[in-house]
């Protein structure tokens, strides 16, 4: 059973427009499509919450962290946005939705500005670039937003493992709309939909995705520390005494 | 011209086994052979001197930032690596040496632990794995090192763009001790050998490897700022008054 | 339940040495191996069959194609290997053990020439260098084979998508020795081990790491023809219809 | 100097509307744009001509094919075309142009099927999504060609190395226009625009485009065989008797 943790930073959420589409916020919108299929273990985290909602408590059992953020980037501590990246490296998965591209810990997992050309209310054709991906099972080769906010390129990112989906907007731009990283023992997936004041949370299509992104994205197993290893003994001596190298 | 600057934390440099190996320290080594073929312009800065020797103004002239620390990680400031980082994504080239895979800018740029397996004193045989990479050029297809410090595998750092050189240690272990990355507008190369009381720097495939990597990560272009860009406009509406889309 | 074929030149399998290791040939022992934990379904084909033993219906009903060739490389007709590339890009999955590399369905997925450095009768340590990657599940951060083939670089094979494991050779080579690529809707993996005359495909690591990869490469979609498209109406038009975007 | 032999099938270039385009035919206005800065030699091969025009002779002293094909692939023989792929390996580069795509020796470099989805005369806008590659310097963030053949998703490629282009159709399709690869020793780029009836070759844009890719896929070093190299001595070997590791 994956264990997921839908953070929010919660804030959008208490606007009339957003409150109309999504009554329980984003993060109850996505928790209720999640665990429908009864496959996932789902809790949500707030940023109004004791330690904004994620305590270790709530770290050390997260196997995927589904992350929505965007007027309060910088209410996130710098130590919580690095024990999340530190976490990832050991394994856990995260999923950066939206204006999560600007969130301290995606930056921080990739190393550059994250940065990108953005305009409101535009419609939107995702196309599928890398059918055999795991993230694009039961999605056909296109399928379309009436509205979402415009993120175009140039998109800061580090070139992804696979970019899965990229978004055709009708007013002009292109985007890397779907991509994969692996990062450590975890995986990363950015999904750029996801506008506070936009329907794509209810789109089934967009449920699939993310998903798929939470299947693909659970850890397969862990590191326990991040430390350089001390090596006392040679590969070549270890297996000449039939020892086997140390596990990180 | 390209302007390198080469910086060192410059401690180990006054030890005695040090001394006798490179007089003129790590970075008065690397500026010689650097410098010799006269097509770049360099220049060298340590941790000791006024802002860890890197204000903005020397900042602002380099096109090519070399890196070497090992014992003083944690006294270069969180700011002055999240400038480099910064820069780095702006246009500027990076160059990590040996155990600068542990430092604050290379690890910020990369998003991972970039911890690794380690022991001293191994004889080392590099093998070109990308011989048609710029910085494999002028190269065998494998060189050896009578004595460097073992680093192996797991590696962790997210899959390189090219591992140019991998390493094979006497001992029974393997390293991708030349790798690349892009991150924004600027380019990355992380190289294993250069251990303080081992040769390598004095060796000529070392030193071309190293020459090599400077010219490939030269910038060709400079972003100004890291800034998201509002576009008032959709790209169609700009071309239909037979305007550009706003670069960065 | 995954549909596994297992093809061997059957060739070397009829020699003493190799009877006396794999009494019921190479693909013998593949298959009994494969078989046992009982999720998927193997059967074997052999070069001296009816159609070099891969005949459409038994291509029809293949998932993942496992490949095992040396001498009799050329004996495989040109159409049988396009047909099998062609078979990959609409989703079946291939892996390639050991001399397959230089298979003629091997080297028309790639592009390249697939050469290597070689030699006989050598001490292996194989590094596991993506950790988080399905195929390594299961598997210790490095194994041993008493005696392989030496397999070397430089490996003229388009950049992997991931190295799985780094092969060390007592000898001083090192080798990218498990390699992942995915060519249309199909995945592929590559793994160096199996030489005729050692034991390799008796040591448990080496059977836990083709399990795996039979699992990684097991389709998810087919694609029915490799034509192109072409499209009577554009997107736009068919999305203002209410219609779908055709599929491939 | 570089050497540059572009190659067309130079059928169309008989039709009205090609010859009022392109008078010189499609390869005259290619060699002439590329040949105006006076840094590369071009010459111009066609279909018509003896051994299609690519004899080992010319072949010989190419360092860039530029290829140019739609209707007649078929014509182009097997040999010659496994002939490129060869070269490409020891070292050529190639620049596919627009139905390159479909091509031979681009197919069977690739690995897959190349198809795509396809509709004539439809206005395109090329976004740079890789500013840091050579091939980008001095293109802006987007520009437009008014009328170009629609090539979209889902382009069926390996993954490119880097996308440095992505197109925007307003008919409501997405592509990677601009795509590299390596192949052994060898470069490849693949560039959308082309279409025989559009103007796109007398695009500015297009053309320092195509001029970039000419000297970023020139050769850096040449392999004189595509053979394996048989080891008679390990490295170790080698080494202890003061010799190097022979080349391929």
């Amino acid at each position: 059973m994956i264990r997921v943790t839908i953070w929010n930073e919660n804030i959008h959420d208490s606007e009339d427009a957003v409150k109309a589409l999504y009554p329980k916020g984003l993060h109850g919108t996505v928790a209720e499509f999640l665990s429908a299929p009864g496959d996932v273990e789902v809790r949500t985290a707030t940023l109004d919450q004791d330690e904004c909602g994620l305590p270790d408590s709530v770290l050390d059992e997260t196997d995927v962290l589904v992350w929505w953020g965007h007027v309060a980037h910088d209410k996130v501590p710098d130590e919580l946005a690095q024990k999340i990246v530190d976490r990832v490296n050991r394994g856990m998965g995260f999923i950066g939705l939206h204006s999560a591209h600007m969130s301290k810990p995606f930056r921080k997992l990739l190393g550059t500005s994250c940065t990108l050309r953005w305009r409101d209310g535009e419609f939107e054709r995702l196309w599928c670039t890398a059918p055999r991906h795991p993230i694009a099972q039961g999605l056909p080769p296109a399928f379309t937003l009436d509205e979402e906010e415009m993120y175009g390129e140039y998109f800061d990112i580090p070139q992804p493992e696979t970019v899965v989906f990229t978004g055709w907007f009708r007013g002009g731009e292109v985007f890397r709309s779907g991509c994969c990283w692996t990062r450590g023992y975890g995986r990363i997936f950015y999904f750029q939909p996801g506008h506070e004041t936009n329907q794509s949370f209810h789109n089934p299509y967009v449920q699939q995705i993310i998903r798929n992104a939470v299947h693909w994205s659970a850890p397969t197993g862990r590191r326990e520390t991040l430390d350089c290893l001390w090596a006392t003994a040679s590969a070549e001596e270890l297996t000449s005494k039939g020892e086997e190298v140390p596990r990180f």
